[in-house]
């Protein structure tokens, strides 16, 4: 088939993306980015095949947006209109409601066709040299389809498949919104409060597992994540005041001494943990 | 030298540390526990060379206490006055202020020496199946010496190094259990609340690194878990409290809206992480 690929914005996902199509043959990739350096080094490891231009958006047969959202919706409406018809353009965003709102209806604008997508991998650092053709190895692959026919989507789920991700799911960007306040933003926000602590300076020699884990992601990309923050306001805010609720059940539990309201509580996590997974 | 070392409880800490001594050379070791099943595995995998009786504890040069805090005292209370002189008596309790202030008292009873010990390493699995001669590398073993002299102090830490252990600690009893309150207890109750969220059973294909990394240890031993929480009330609310009091700054930044002043925490919150790891 021999398609034309192009990755909109080589950061950690769009340079990971293209480094994992690498070894998936039967497909030209292309890249674009603001930066000469990146662009340079994409090609000189072999990630793209060259800097995609303005005739290659005309021929592409698929689209990844690796942007923030802001500049995402800036550059479909931009170059949306050059798009050929059946042409998919895909977003890696990682709140869906907003950018799907727009990026659908700026759909009309061209005749390509546009399927919201979230590859849900990540890491501390970000940037170009940061990416990895390995990163999706297993891990989820979230579309959103928003109307567009089974053709564009299964394609997009179809490149997934030969990055490595090993799972797909198809929902709403409202369901997606809701599921993500809980899987990834809380664990975000917490890892940052949780390090703003006056005992944390003072953590080493005194830490293991636990420590690590939690404070994880507290190394966070400030721009990045305020913006997905302030995109998922009602869900994240809903899902922050859930967890405080929870929090203080064990905090008063402690406070009283009340060792079976304690116990019963850490028995019923236990539980749905053992269960969920 | 050839010591003579008895642990007494062979469950996840006591089996690790029989494990990660067994090829120390230059010392014996025996264990003791309830369950004789136990007792046989752990001397059909060689973990301990037989099974202690009152006569072993008599000879014994090194007693891990690896029981939970109330049957450790127990234990002391009981056996402590046939140690023979210069024996020296250390506990793994995870929480040291009352443990030691309960064994340094009963030390009078005897001729041993008391010298408490936090070997900082765990898993979410309990019992001596689970345990593991690996499960000390590069840890950190933490002492709180309470008056005991050098000598002894040292005689923990060396066979601590045998084991695997890579940070040593020496400290108060108190310091160590504000410390522990941020860096173990608080990442565990946080992982109970976090999982309580009605949101979690949804949480497949929406989940990665992060949902995983936050609630691994929800998966509690329950039993022990509330002791440990009770031992260190003060502690853990004012921790609480503190990540309460922390998370509510966050949600109010998104709540309102307000991109300056969630940009400022989230930069707060890396720095503090990228300058104490």
């Amino acid at each position: 088939m021999n398609e034309t690929i192009v990755i909109v914005g080589l950061g950690l996902i769009g340079g990971s993306i293209a480094k994992a199509l690498r070894g998936a043959g039967s497909c030209r990739v292309l890249g674009m980015d603001l930066d000469e350096d990146v662009l340079l080094d994409a090609i000189s490891c072999g990630a793209i095949a060259e800097k995609a231009g303005v005739e290659d958006l005309k021929s592409a047969d698929l689209v990844y947006l690796c942007l923030y959202p802001k500049e995402a919706l800036e550059f479909a409406q931009k170059y949306g209109p050059l798009l050929k018809e059946g042409c998919v353009l895909t977003d890696t965003c990682g709140v869906k409601a907003e950018i799907c709102a727009g990026l659908s209806s700026l759909q009309g604008t061209g005749k390509y066709v546009f399927v919201g997508g979230h590859p849900m991998a990540g890491k501390e650092h970000s940037g170009f040299a940061a990416s990895d053709g390995g990163l999706f190895a297993g891990a989820s692959y979230i579309v959103t389809p928003c109307g567009a026919p089974d053709w564009a989507v299964e394609k997009v789920l179809s490149y997934a498949r030969r990055m490595g991700f090993g799972k797909f799911v198809t929902t709403t960007p409202e369901r997606h919104d809701r599921a993500i306040a809980f899987t990834s933003q809380t664990p975000h926000v917490l890892a940052c409060a949780y390090v703003m602590s006056p005992r944390c300076p003072e953590h080493h020699g005194f830490s293991a597992g636990s420590y690590r884990d939690v404070s994880r992601v507290a190394d966070i990309n400030s721009a990045l994540w305020t913006r997905l923050f302030l995109m998922n306001r009602g869900a994240l805010v809903e899902e922050l005041d859930e967890l405080t609720r929870n929090l203080g059940l064990f905090r008063d539990a402690v406070a009283a001494g009340d060792e079976p309201a304690l116990r019963s509580l850490l028995e019923k996590a236990r539980a749905i943990k053992t269960t969920q997974g």
